[in-house]
């Protein structure tokens, strides 16, 4: 017997919710003491604690009654246009109209699956991909066509195969990907744009790490590469990319604020969607949002930030050159906040955590970021999180397990 | 042609979403210069801004960093403790683990109906009843069995005939209902928890007003009945209301907090729900809410907003009573923040609004509020918004209009 009638109710959804191997994992992760490579957190020392007090104190004093007040669904217009604004210094023509704020990009991903995906449907993702996504689609019934990646982001020559399929759309994280940390070439990305355009597929672009580039030259977003592409089917294919960004990564991840840019018949559905699912974002925190960033704070922000995770990734590949066994390889990512390890094939990245968690280090194994199996072999390792000086322990205390289970096989 | 790849993709599912005439009525309430009784805000001379500046300064300078951060999906635990604590209050007993914190009801809504509803499905409802969860369930199919209502609340006398054609589950407003702003009677409450039972049908009940009672005595809330009641099926039936409420009316709906208190199981199940659409609600508001809340000084706020609400109610009745013509009726909430007008059947509330428009004077027409149609000779009046004197000028311009009308006819 079930032990209330709701469960009667619910029974026939929650059957996968479950059993989530992943879920119980990262529990045994967030134990006391332990080094965890394991989140996706951003590093609480660069949160501009201070900036923010003032801004909370402004937007109370002049504008208080509104910022507690309900607001529209599509949200704060002077943050929809400084975001339109920040995004046509890339070269994407784009107005409020065309941005919609969400409550953190997690809702966007949601909403998408809302109001496109159908029991069955397909959607072209990369082999692995973020887990996030996977888990707001698979609510909706998703399959998933996954296409390899390597060191360069998506494999292109194989998306051409998996477009034949008829898919709804294309799911890609250019930059810093999470969980491989890889990024997409410009190469890539026009094959990406001409193959979209020959198939009229269209693509969702996931680019919350961005802004996060600490070496290397920054690449034009997929929007911008087809808002330039002029293909056979009629010349410029404009709106075929939805994109989405967050301010979780740039400010604070606790204010759950993100944008997504579309076309504005695009943008307008998704509003309604947003209206029956949760009216609208908190208007103070994103009236906060705009007050922070309205005097180029952010460009200056973003600076501390890239130098922070810098230093936390150099510290991580250098201890991982230095301790981890020659049968181990990793990315090499140019920004971002994770890197991804590969083992050899025989071995359980799963099995490895468990030895891992008894030596007080964490990671995230990589099976559950490939959405049609496979990965057993891979770890994902977030390197903007922990202290240099925990990094080097923790990956020393990593290097030393991995050798171990290495040389007992 | 369609203009974007994009609208090929949801054109199945956004149908019904292009047509609503409440929202395209709803912009025109939104002019300047409009004396408007159409929107559902609290005053905005109630927020307590100098309390919540206050709390956000010691939040941000106390612990920053956490308030900034990712958090738990089920929301920030001193706050499901407080909560708990105030609902065992009432008679109620719950830990922290009954409660789980949304971004705002509506969101509870959502979740409900992507838990529980599939399309067809049938859902309970007064008529007429809360728009907003008529939107939250109509994405995902729901039918409605509506039972009729007067000045007590549901006629539990018409619920057993509902119950028999199978719903989900039954949804109460127990208190000053939306949008009628009429109070379920205690013995209906017990009517309603006893039929609940022989059905073996369980209950959402949403409560965001019951707090803003400014006349007659507190009554037990449903979710207190329910827990209190020993029926022939096994004695006490606990778990079978889920009950929510809201920080919006309480303290401000720009934070975007409400709460769903459910058995442990259900809330768990909730809280997955929750983790694929959107990780968690605003660290920071959660902190800043409990902050504001910890000292017991919602306790004393919430007497501000009572005394508030009442004059202008108060003001609302007199004035309706001065200048409405006979042949209309109304409502005599005993809080909340909505009473209800009935006109003559032959009269479109609808066309009334066009008149009032002119005058400069707006309200919502009724029949948006029930879901299997009729109810076009009814409306909404919203008195907790507009300062007295304003309601007392655009209540007389109304009832101008509706003895010019009623005249005309």
């Amino acid at each position: 017997m079930l032990q209330t009638p709701w469960e009667y109710r619910y029974a026939h959804r929650t059957k996968s919710m479950g059993s989530s191997v992943i879920r119980e994992l990262l529990k045994l992760t967030e134990q006391p003491d332990i080094i965890s490579f394991a989140g996706g957190l951003p590093a609480p020392e660069v949160f501009p604690l201070e900036k923010f007090q003032e801004a909370c104190n402004i937007v109370l004093r002049e504008s208080g009654a509104q910022a507690l007040q309900y607001s529209t669904t599509e949200g704060y217009r002077p943050l929809r246009e400084m975001i339109a604004r920040h995004t046509a210094r890339y070269g994407i023509e784009v107005t409020a109209d065309n941005v919609m704020i969400t409550s953190g990009s997690q809702q966007a991903l949601d909403f998408i699956g809302r109001l496109f995906v159908n029991r069955g449907d397909y959607i072209v993702v990369e082999n692995p991909t973020y887990l996030g996504a996977l888990q707001a689609w698979n609510a909706y019934g998703a399959q998933y066509v996954s296409v390899r990646s390597d060191e360069h982001g998506m494999i292109v020559d194989e998306l051409e195969a998996a477009l034949r399929v008829g898919p709804k759309f294309i799911y890609i994280l250019p930059n810093f990907q999470n969980p491989t940390g890889t990024t997409l070439s410009l190469e890539r990305r026009k094959q990406l744009v001409e193959l979209a355009d020959k198939y009229g597929v269209p693509i969702v672009e996931d680019d919350p790490y961005g802004q996060l580039r600490f070496e290397g030259e920054h690449l034009p977003s997929v929007v911008n590469v087809d808002s330039q592409y002029r293909g056979p089917n009629g010349g410029c294919y404009s709106g075929n990319v939805i994109y989405m960004s967050t301010f979780s990564k740039l400010l604070a991840p606790g204010l759950r604020l993100a944008w997504v840019i579309a076309p504005p018949e695009v943008t307008r559905k998704i509003v309604i969607t947003k209206q029956a699912a949760d009216l609208h974002t908190a208007t103070f925190n994103q009236i906060v949002a705009y007050e922070v960033g309205k005097g180029g704070f952010l460009d200056e922000h973003v600076k501390v930030i890239r130098a922070t995770y810098k230093e936390r990734r150099d510290v991580m590949l250098e201890t991982m050159a230095e301790t981890f066994p020659s049968e181990v390889h990793w990315t090499h990512p140019e920004g971002g906040m994770f890197l991804w390890g590969i083992l050899p094939e025989d071995m359980d990245a799963a099995e490895v955590l468990k030895v891992a968690l008894e030596k007080k280090v964490a990671f995230v194994p990589g099976f559950p970021f490939h959405p049609n199996g496979g990965g057993k072999n891979t770890m994902r390792l977030n390197f903007s999180y922990s202290k240099p000086e925990d990094i080097r322990e923790g990956i020393t205390r990593l290097g030393t397990t991995l050798k171990e289970l290495i040389a007992k096989r």
